[in-house]
């Protein structure tokens, strides 16, 4: 009696369940536009690891003892020589991310306004709201922030920090031309703010021309913030900033007062591979590896996208994005996507207003060019599901 | 003519700084009770570069990529399983000591109390600070804080927060009775405010009995705080938070927010090397290295030391303190210890009021027996000489 009854409450609930399922999608797969991942296969674990086995070997007692606040001394010194700094000027953390909370924490204080990217990386949108900044965010178009909205912003209220992905942006996989870079150095200039320059995608360009970092314009300003995640591995955690010297010293400060200092171990793994010149190599074995992904999705939007759809054509980096039609209904189609059997990050969480619903990013690198087109064919189908 | 002025200059130079050294200090070296470093010999380098091999081998495509806020999964199932926590409630992270900015980030309102002991660890009384906790100090005694003086804190203002090292506490070397603990327990129940439990010198007790952590005696209230930097690795960079089930999200969330996750290479090493039944054995031999080094502080204080010199006579960990009788001019000697070949450090960054003249932390644990029992001559004598 006792177990009828259960067996027909679970039948039950699985013919619920099933059925569910099939209501919600016909696919029996997913793809995945989702997060900023590298390429899983493009790790260089086996190199890494010996990399690891030969540094411990030469400096273990350093590296696993208590060290320096501001990073591993030898690798602080090679970020300096390759990107054009003197080693006071490098900090070292765990990853480039805790930077916009040190960054936030130390210049900022409550109420300050901070200048960014509209749409911009949600990530550093969270940091520089937890430290208080009042954020103002500035209309992103296709070659930069919109520069009259900039300067209208600027009317109205000075900010201390304007935070800019300036190559192949998150979320959008859009490039600050050099024309807006020279405008908004100007600007910097004349009214004293800081450029914080977040530049993980800079190295990773598959087509076209490098376009001059805002540190080299006007460095006296920029803090430029780098690290290892996306040009050799995230899960080792190292990331860079370069600062004007005269801000320097708080930053170091902060550094040990947060942490006493980051990783030593990681570091020490980084640069045995770095002096072992594998950066470079690793960075054109990447490019290969992407360049065939960017074309497979642009050339997917292209065939497949209904008219009215337009999106950003990067030469590089990780993202494309999409600015729906208003005839569609982005919050339904955001809503019920993976009822076409694709999945993406909510659109919203780029938006200082939460205003992201004709907005999709679409990070292209972690998959084979085959999945890219089946998921962009499947994208295409539900946005012309949602067209009124 | 230039020359011979050039060379009359070096040689007065050389003549001026020669006599000052020597007026400076008899000794040709110094005895450093400065930082509270593990002995370097005391790191299993090999080891944890065997493991690193190991486990970059088994789960490297894990380890490099992007991970989980909370940490790498297998490590934080070992640390419940061995701490008496659930899953849940436990969060790695980049060393303990970040966790003193976490805390104080999630926990506290601008204004808000946190009580600690006078003297306390005085990074953790810098993390308090800047989060802008209002920071309150407790007379410590050789047994815990002084009780009475905690309760007419506790009728002027609750804290939110009370943080303790109860065992082998850092300044001190005192730890915390087991009465004192029920008391203070009592006292968080009735009132309602955290214990940050630090406990990172907890299992290096080279004597005696374990008292029962405040984990154990009210841990709905307690955030215990750990690491494997004085029982492994600090280079490494390892530490975990274990919380009440309640507040356990928040502190998730705070981690992801900081930065996106810890790092997973470093845990994957510190994962293999305990799943290996490593870690046992390591405390037991950091004990035994440590154990004669305690003996030899103890008896060279007891051999040396002036009458009305007073200090703790810990079971473990890294620090013994002295306390200088009123009758030593405790200033001009922490001014001037380096005349008498020793350093340490000032004993005014230990307490929230700078009053620390009188106090001296002598960290025991990088040092040789006999290079203990000189530092600790050299500094009775300039006791000594500092006595009116």
């Amino acid at each position: 009696m006792y177990f009828s009854k259960l067996f027909t409450i679970i039948a039950m609930l699985y013919i619920t369940l099933y059925k569910e399922e099939k209501a919600m999608s016909p696919y029996d797969d997913q793809i995945f536009f989702t997060r900023g991942n590298p390429a899983v296969e493009a790790l260089p674990v086996d190199t890494l690891s010996d990399c690891a086995a030969s540094i411990f070997k030469k400096e273990g007692k350093v590296l696993f003892q208590y060290g320096h606040y501001s990073g591993y001394k030898p690798l602080r010194q090679w970020i300096a020589d390759n990107y054009g700094a003197k080693y006071e000027q490098v900090l070292i953390g765990n990853s480039s991310m805790e930077f916009f909370s040190f960054t936030a924490s130390v210049l900022l204080e409550k109420g300050d306004a901070v200048f960014l990217e509209y749409p911009s990386y949600d990530r550093a949108v969270t940091a520089m709201r937890r430290a208080g900044g009042d954020i103002v965010g500035i209309p992103l178009e296709k070659d930069g922030v919109n520069i009259e909205a900039f300067k209208e912003a600027l009317s109205r209220k000075v900010p201390k920090i304007f935070y800019t992905v300036a190559d192949f942006q998150n979320p959008t996989g859009v490039t600050t031309s050099i024309e807006k870079r020279k405008i908004i150095s100007e600007l910097a200039r004349e009214y004293g703010f800081f450029i914080i320059e977040d530049a993980p995608y800079k190295a990773l360009r598959y087509y076209g021309e490098d376009v001059t970092a805002y540190k080299e314009i006007i460095p006296e300003q920029v803090i430029y913030i780098n690290s290892f995640s996306k040009i050799l591995s995230p899960g080792i955690r190292v990331g860079f900033m370069i600062g004007p010297e005269s801000i320097m010293p708080q930053f170091h400060k902060w550094s040990e007062d947060t942490y006493i200092h980051p990783s030593l171990v990681t570091e020490g793994i980084v640069f045995e591979y770095c002096t072992r010149g594998l950066l470079g190599p690793n960075i054109e074995k990447l490019k290969d590896l992407y360049r065939p992904r960017l074309d497979s999705i642009l050339k997917a939007l292209e065939s497949y996208m209904p008219d009215g759809t337009d999106w950003i054509k990067p030469e590089g980096g990780f993202f494309v994005s999409i600015q729906l039609p208003d005839a569609v209904d982005g919050k339904a189609l955001q809503d019920n996507l993976k009822d076409f059997g694709v999945v993406t990050a909510k659109g919203n969480g780029f938006f200082t207003d939460l205003k992201g619903d004709q907005f999709l990013r679409l990070p292209f690198c972690q998959m084979e060019p085959e999945e890219i087109e089946e998921g962009i064919k499947r994208l295409a189908e539900a946005i012309r599901h949602f067209s009124s």
